[in-house]
C-alpha cells in the first residue's frame, strides 16, 4: 500500500471513532436519562484515551513524514488530506493522554450539572466545574502553544490561524457602525402569539422547513435537546436538535440555523468521506452557513413571500390574522436583550464581543470564576443597555463552557461576516434572487453554496475559500452594507 | 497494583466499549436514518476490531494466569471475576480479528436489509446475507470448538455448557404434554379493539405499566423500533423498546417482557459496575425474568385485580365495557399461531422446537436457505397445524438471524422452565401471592427476585443460581404444572 493508502486507512480509523463519539455526545443531549451521566463519562473517557493513542501513534506520525517527503507527486485532495492529518497529528501529539481524558471526562460530567443549573439558576453549583474547565484550558493553551497570548491557542483550535489580535480588530471596525445603526432603530415590542402553539405542530413545521431548504431526512434527523446543535455521525447521518417552546417562534429560526449546518456537512464530495476533509473547514465558514440561512435568506421577505401561506396552514390560530408586513416586522425586530441565540442581527454581535472579552479575561486569570456574573451584568448594561435578571439568563445560557469551548465565540462573528460576503456574491451570480425566493426556489442558492462551498469540505484554506467563492478575502464592510440596507434609514 | 486490580482496569476498559456498542446497535434500530447504514457499518466494524484487539491483548492472558495462580487467595466475586475474563478471553483468542470484523460488518449491514425485507415480503433479498451469516456462524463453531456437533458451540455462547443434546431431551419431556394441552382446549377467536388505539396513549400506558413493577425512569427509557428489544448502556442506562399497532394490545405485554429483562439488569449489585459480571448470568435465566413479567405475573388474574382499572381508565373506549373475566379470556387465549412473540403459552415451545430445528440443519448444512421458507411451512403445518401464508409472517419474523444470533431460541424455552421453577419457589416465599399481586404490592416479587436473582449478576453459573433459588436443577415438571393449573380441565 502507498503511502496515501496507509494514510487514508488511518483516517478512516479515526474518522469512525470520532462519529462514534458524536453519537455518544448526542445522545447523551437528546436521549440519555438522567442516571446514566457518570457511567458515560466514564465511557467517553475510555474510547477518548483509546482515539488519542491512536491519534499520536509514531507510526502515522512516519507515514506524515514519507507522505511530505513526496508531496510534489501528490494531487490537491492529497495534499490537503496531509496538511490536515499533519495539523491533527501535531495538536494531539502536544496534548498528554492523561490530559485528554480528564478533560474529556471533566466535560461529560459538566454537561449535566449545567443542565440543572440552568434550570434552576444556580450558578454556584456549576462554578467549581467552570473553573477546573477554565484551568484545564490554560493548561490546554501551554500544551499548544502561541505567539502572543495563550487565548490564541484557543482560537487557532476553531478558526485555523486566527488571533485574538484579529478578533479586536474586526470588533473595533463593527463597534461604533453597530451602535450608530442600533441607536437608529426604535426597540420593538415583543411578539407573542394569541394562542400557544402546540409542540407536535411545532416539530412537524420544523420538519418541513428543514425539507424546504433542502435537508435530507433519509440522511439525516431533527429532535429535541436544551439547546439546539447540529452535529455530523457521519456524512449520512446528519443530526439537528432544536426546542419548542409554547409562545416562541424561535423554533422556526432554530431549524433554519441548525439545518445551514447540516446542509454544510450532508453536501461534502462523498470522495471526501472517512477523511478530516469530510468537515466543514472551519468554525466561523460553518457558522456563515447557519447564519445565512437563518438570517439573510430566512428573515428576507422574499423567503416570506413563499412560505407565509405554509406558515398560517400549520398556525391559523396565531398566523391567520396577522399580515405579512407584520411578520416580517416581528422577525426582524430589533430589541437589545439578554440571550444571545435570540439576539436581532444589530446587537448580535455585541453579545460575542462580551464573550470574547470575557474568556480572554478568564483564560488570562484577570477575571476570577467567581466574578463572572458580576463582570457579565455590568457589560450587558455597558454594551446592551439591559440589566441581567439572573445567571440562567445570563452565563448560564450557553453551552459551550460546560463542553470546555474556550475560543469559540469569536467564530460567530467571523460567521456574520463571512455569510454577508458570500450573499454579496450569490447576488452577483443570481441578480433576479428576489424572485427566485419568492417562487420557493429554494434550490438555487442551495445548489450554489454546495457547488461553491460545501462540496469542497476541508480541502481549502478558509481564507483561499473565501476567495475563490467571493474574490476577496474577508471584509467586514459587506456585513455592514446588509445591515444598512435593511436596517438604515 | 495486584493483578485483580490490573484485570479490573482491563474489565471496566472492556464494558465501557460494549456499552459504547450497546449504543451504537440501539441508535441503529430506533434512530439511525437509512442513508447512515453503511457507515454506521463501518464504524461498527472499526470500533469491533479495536476491542477485539483489547480483548486478546496477551497481557491479559498473563494477568488471568496470574490471578489463577493466586486463586485461593480470592474472594467469592473475584473469582467469578476471573473465571469469567477467562471464558471470554478464551472464546476471543480463538475468533480472528478479521473474521470479527467481518462478522460485525456483516451484521450491522444485513440488519437494514432484513427490516426492508419483512416489509416487502421479500426474502430473496435478504437470502444472500442469511447464507453468508449461516456460513460465517459455521466458520465460528469450528473456531470455537465443539465435542458433539457444531451447533453445540453456538449454544454455549449463550447459554454456557447447553448442548444440542440436552435440549433435544427437554423438548422430548415438553412434547407430548403440551400437544395434550393444546388439544385439550378450544381456539379462541381473536379479540379486537372497537376503536383503534392512539399510540400516544399506547406509549404512555406501557410507561405507566414499566413504573408498576419497579422500571427506574431516571435509570432506563423505552422507546419505538421495528422488533422490541431490550439493552443496556450502562448499569444506570438501560433501554427498552416496544411497538405499537392500532388493532394489538401486545404493546403491554411486550412492555411487561422487556421491562423484565431490564429490572435484571437494574437491579445488579453497583459493586458489580464495570465488570463481565454486571450482566444477566445467561440468556436463559435472562429470559426466566422476562417471561416471569409478561406471563406468570402480567397474565395472571390477581395482576389484573389491581390494574385493569388503571387500563379502563387509560383506554376507556377499548376497556370500558369489557369485564375482568373477558379480558382475562382474552389475554390467555390459545390459539396457534404463526408468530412466536404474539404466540400464546402452549404453543410458544413449539415456535421455538421449529426454529431448533431449523437452525441446526442450517449450521449442519442439511438445509440451504433457499430451502427454508419451504422448511418451515413444513413444519408449522406438522406441529401447529398452520399455514404460513407469507415470508414476512414466516422465516422473517425475528431479528435474531439478521443479528448473527444462531443458537439462541431454546433460550427461549430454557426461560419458560426456570421462570414456572423460580414462580415455584416464590409461592413458597409468599403463599398470600395471590393476595400481594392484587393489592398492586409488585414490589414484594419484584424485591425478592432482586434479592435472590438480579443482585448477583453473574457471579455464579446459572445451574449455581437456580439451586440457591429453587433448590433444585432445572425441572420441567413446575413449567407444566403451571400450565396444567392454568389451562387443564
Amino acid at each position: 500500500m502507498d503511502v496515501i493508502g496507509k494514510l487514508r486507512e488511518r483516517a478512516a480509523e479515526l474518522a469512525d471513532l470520532s462519529h462514534v463519539m458524536a453519537l455518544m455526545q448526542w445522545d447523551q443531549e437528546v436521549m440519555l436519562p438522567r442516571g446514566g451521566a457518570a457511567e458515560r463519562a466514564q465511557q467517553f473517557a475510555t474510547l477518548s484515551g483509546i482515539v488519542h493513542r491512536r491519534a499520536v501513534d509514531p507510526a502515522l506520525g512516519e507515514f506524515l513524514a514519507a507522505a511530505e517527503a513526496a508531496a510534489d507527486r501528490l494531487d490537491t485532495v492529497e495534499r490537503a488530506l496531509v496538511r490536515k492529518m499533519r495539523r491533527g497529528y501535531d495538536q494531539n501529539t502536544k496534548l498528554p493522554e492523561a490530559f485528554v481524558t480528564e478533560l474529556a471526562a471533566l466535560t461529560s460530567r459538566a454537561l449535566p450539572v449545567w443542565v440543572a443549573a440552568r434550570r434552576d439558576n444556580d450558578f454556584a453549583s456549576f462554578a467549581p466545574l467552570l473553573s477546573r474547565l477554565v484551568e484545564m484550558n490554560r493548561r490546554q493553551a501551554d500544551y499548544l502553544g502561541y505567539d502572543e497570548e495563550p487565548y490564541d491557542a484557543l482560537l487557532d483550535c476553531y478558526e485555523e490561524g486566527l488571533t485574538a489580535r484579529e478578533v479586536r480588530d474586526c470588533f473595533s471596525v463593527l463597534l461604533e457602525p453597530l451602535r450608530e445603526l442600533l441607536a437608529g432603530v426604535a426597540p420593538a415590542e415583543e411578539w407573542q402569539p394569541r394562542v400557544p402553539f402546540v409542540e407536535a405542530e411545532q416539530v412537524r413545521f420544523a420538519d418541513r422547513l428543514l425539507g424546504l431548504i433542502g435537508f435530507d431526512f433519509e440522511r439525516g434527523r431533527q429532535d429535541r435537546s436544551a439547546h439546539p446543535f447540529s452535529t455530523g455521525l457521519g456524512r449520512n447521518d446528519q443530526r439537528v436538535t432544536n426546542r419548542y417552546a409554547p409562545q416562541s417562534i424561535e423554533f422556526i429560526f432554530s431549524a433554519l440555523h441548525e439545518g445551514g449546518h447540516a446542509l454544510y456537512e450532508q453536501n461534502i464530495g462523498p470522495e471526501l468521506a472517512r477523511t478530516p476533509l469530510a468537515n466543514g473547514v472551519s468554525l466561523g465558514i460553518h457558522e456563515s452557513q447557519s447564519r445565512f440561512w437563518e438570517n439573510i435568506i430566512g428573515r428576507s421577505r422574499p423567503f416570506w413571500q413563499y412560505c407565509y401561506s405554509l406558515l398560517g396552514e400549520a398556525f391559523p390560530a396565531q398566523f391567520g390574522t396577522l399580515a405579512l408586513d407584520d411578520f416580517l416586522a416581528t422577525v426582524n425586530a430589533v430589541r437589545p436583550g439578554l440571550i444571545r441565540v435570540d439576539a436581532d442581527e444589530l446587537s448580535y454581535n455585541l453579545h460575542v464581543l462580551i464573550r470574547f472579552e470575557l474568556e480572554q479575561a478568564l483564560i488570562s486569570g484577570e477575571l476570577a470564576v467567581a466574578d463572572l456574573p458580576a463582570a457579565w451584568g455590568e457589560r450587558y448594561r455597558d454594551y446592551l443597555g439591559v440589566v441581567v435578571p439572573s445567571d440562567a439568563d445570563g452565563v448560564l445560557q450557553d453551552i459551550h463552557w460546560a463542553h470546555g469551548s474556550f475560543g469559540y465565540f469569536p467564530t460567530y462573528t467571523i460567521g456574520n461576516l463571512a455569510a454577508a460576503q458570500i450573499w454579496h456574491a450569490y447576488r452577483r451570480f443570481d441578480p433576479d434572487w428576489a424572485a427566485t425566493l419568492a417562487r420557493g426556489d429554494f434550490a438555487r442558492v442551495g445548489g450554489w453554496l454546495a457547488t461553491n462551498i460545501h462540496r469542497h469540505g476541508g480541502v481549502y484554506l478558509p481564507r483561499e475559500l473565501l476567495l475563490r467563492v467571493t474574490g476577496e478575502e474577508l471584509a467586514p464592510r459587506h456585513f455592514l452594507g446588509y445591515l444598512k440596507e435593511k436596517f438604515g434609514r
